[in-house]
């Protein structure tokens, strides 16, 4: 039996997620996949709260033969204490998938292996984009999985980006 | 469709749980499942840590054909923003499951349907018994669900309450 | 002018406030109250929110010519900037009035003056008291003054106290 | 009776923040200001501490006849628990003033009444503006109260701002 | 080179631990110092700020040519992460001395070398007696480095356990 | 007796701030080094953990005959207790040494000398300009005490920060 691990903030779990888990899954037999940034959520980098995204992924990966776990990590803000932070969190897992230098350098300093692959690197700009469009009004529904704009759809999820973009200073000026 | 929450330390998850899972089962769809006091592990109090006990709940109830969500909830210490604490992290739900007074009061003060049971009374007895029993050598595994009793094993979860049961001092004494 | 200081956690605020209030405007043209412990409520011993609080300090004092700045203090848990803590949240105050020697000795080791009074220390019994009674069902608004009884029966405050005072257990047992 | 609530920054409380008072005064018989980053100061962006924003509006309005509650609000950095946090920290109220499309929205999601107006839209403007001319030596004071100039004043405010903008790094570079 | 780290709250650094170094010393070439709980003060259960800590070790070991790092440790608590927590303040370490067994069982769990000693066992008994004496009036000097009661009667060590002590409730009733 | 403070993030300690405390030294008896941002590592602004600086201040004071104090700091991010926070984590100090504006108005604010100089004001750009070297691959090494070269080399520093300094994105995205 072998667990792999997965981190992103899923804003929102898209096709470019969607695939990097296929990837993965020719690999193990199971998956971490941990929602970061868990506590961030109504802004346009962060628009859903952890919890809708446990929703998206568990409904995008629904008929998928693979056993997902979808676990919130919320920030702690220390990079020397991010690995411990995790495993405490999550499954114990035999392998971290990422390709970001920064997450890679921390579980190898920790002693967790890693792996990468060219095809995750798409993953950052698709976020982007996807919520760029939902607030200019394009159709964004094009590059997630159809179960995730359903609950996309369902917590009016593009009123809320839409909304919280007009807001140009903080909360209490 | 209809998804109910449940909050415990599951501190483990163990036979009265899986009763009052079945309980519930009957009335809704799906069930999130809150692991309470997250951060906390190491102790005799909270020997497992979130990870742990999120494999505990998933494989205890593998093979039920209930859909259940199992999101670990760090502690705020906030109790009266606890209630959108508990519904940022978790997928939304229509009715909480508790006999806890306080749980009830926070929830119903949010305006969130709570409903009751006398089953769930023995949760809390049980798992303060078991965890006193893997102290004390005796038979623990008898009131645990066999997954759950396999996960511990796997974990070394009765040598580490041991262990930890010796501390009678602070961790920097 | 000269402005005063004076802590309590006001849960809730009572008669023996009130007479350390009138004793103290005696020497004082203006008084903050600061309300400690503001981010507890519903429990026994901090049953209310600190707006709750609030309401029953100005209700209170509406009459008295004392102008009363009513100041939620969060708890930050470090002795050693509790004071400097108190001083940002606070208008400048001249003299801060207490009888609790740890507040005592934090203030003086600031240089803040200090003056106490055998009158404060009927205080922290009488809010004991006051919450026993309301979870016993017995006359507790013959201890507070009628604008804070109120002000309780508004926010549904005994039924609150007597709810969460059944909870034997943390929030997630 | 009716309460509303309208949250600022108030670094400084200015001529605009009054109009806007003076406008909601038409509608409520009472306000909450929440003083929002309450536990920022000695900043270019937030000069004041909560303490010293109180004083300002205590003063500025100390003559109006509506019945104000200047509440300090400590940032929680969390957008989903942000509405039950203010709501904890301050008297209940019945509607809350904004134009701010984040706080409108964090409102709206949590159930409580939102009016905005025009007239609001200035204030952001006044406070960076009336910052300015503090740090360029410029005429501020006839931007803001009169009795918000004699708190400033008094505390050394601008003197402050001058100093801590000369700042080009962090407090430990 | 061997670097050995040893943890303690030190309130105060007495002869047990003076002797527990001496012991060390005889295996390691240097010793890292973890002050414990290092925000906590002015209490009876913690008197000294960690600087005062500081002090103490610096002037009780200054003779001794052991070379020693005095690190104050703030609490984070969380168990799981507390290792990598310490490790992030520390200089590298090679073996962790302790008998406490919950600090035994943290390190073992991410595969940090730990070596105990019967010795160790009488340090925290001492450090209750120290304080116990100092608020009784009793002979406490005669437990500690000379140099440490020179830094405890400079910083009034003893006035200041005596007035904390007859405390007998939270800093805000 | 007469001790100083200074107060850096020292990533890393340079030539520069060995300038500083060479002027410094000449005016007290002891130092101590306050070493800001405690808690942040791995990034290309804060390479370094707080164990790892203490070892580069260590190691390149350790033939100087002053006696310094190497403290960790952790961010509170709270302008207005910062000084309270640094003085409970340092042996109390007679007057800080500081160019940053920021610093010297806080520490003023609340009563504590400081001295300036001129020769401080280039530490700053020292860092980031070592730091960008060490990410272009240059001569960084001829700007740092060579115990500090000896220390970045043993805990793989250059290796890291070049690492990091590929990630262009947070953590989880």
């Amino acid at each position: 039996m072998r667990r792999g691990f997965y981190i992103g903030r899923f804003q929102p779990f898209h096709d470019g997620h969607y695939r990097v888990v296929e990837e993965i899954a020719a690999d193990v037999d199971e998956l971490v996949l941990g929602i970061g940034s868990a506590g961030d959520s109504h802004s346009t980098h962060d628009p859903f709260t952890a919890g809708e995204r446990i929703m998206m992924i568990r409904q995008a990966l629904a008929d998928h033969e693979l056993t997902v776990y979808a676990v919130p990590i919320e920030d702690l803000d220390r990079n020397a204490v991010w690995v411990s932070h995790v495993q405490s969190m999550t499954p114990e897992f035999d392998v971290a998938y990422s390709n970001n230098p920064l997450v890679v350098r921390l579980f190898e300093e920790k002693g967790v292996r890693v792996e990468g692959s060219p095809m995750f690197e798409r993953d950052v700009l698709e976020g982007t984009e996807i919520r760029e469009r939902m607030v200019r009004g394009d159709d964004w529904a094009a590059l997630v999985p159809d179960a995730v704009a359903a609950v996309i759809r369902e917590v009016g999820g593009v009123e809320r980006i839409t909304q919280v973009a007009e807001t140009d200073t903080s909360i209490d000026e």
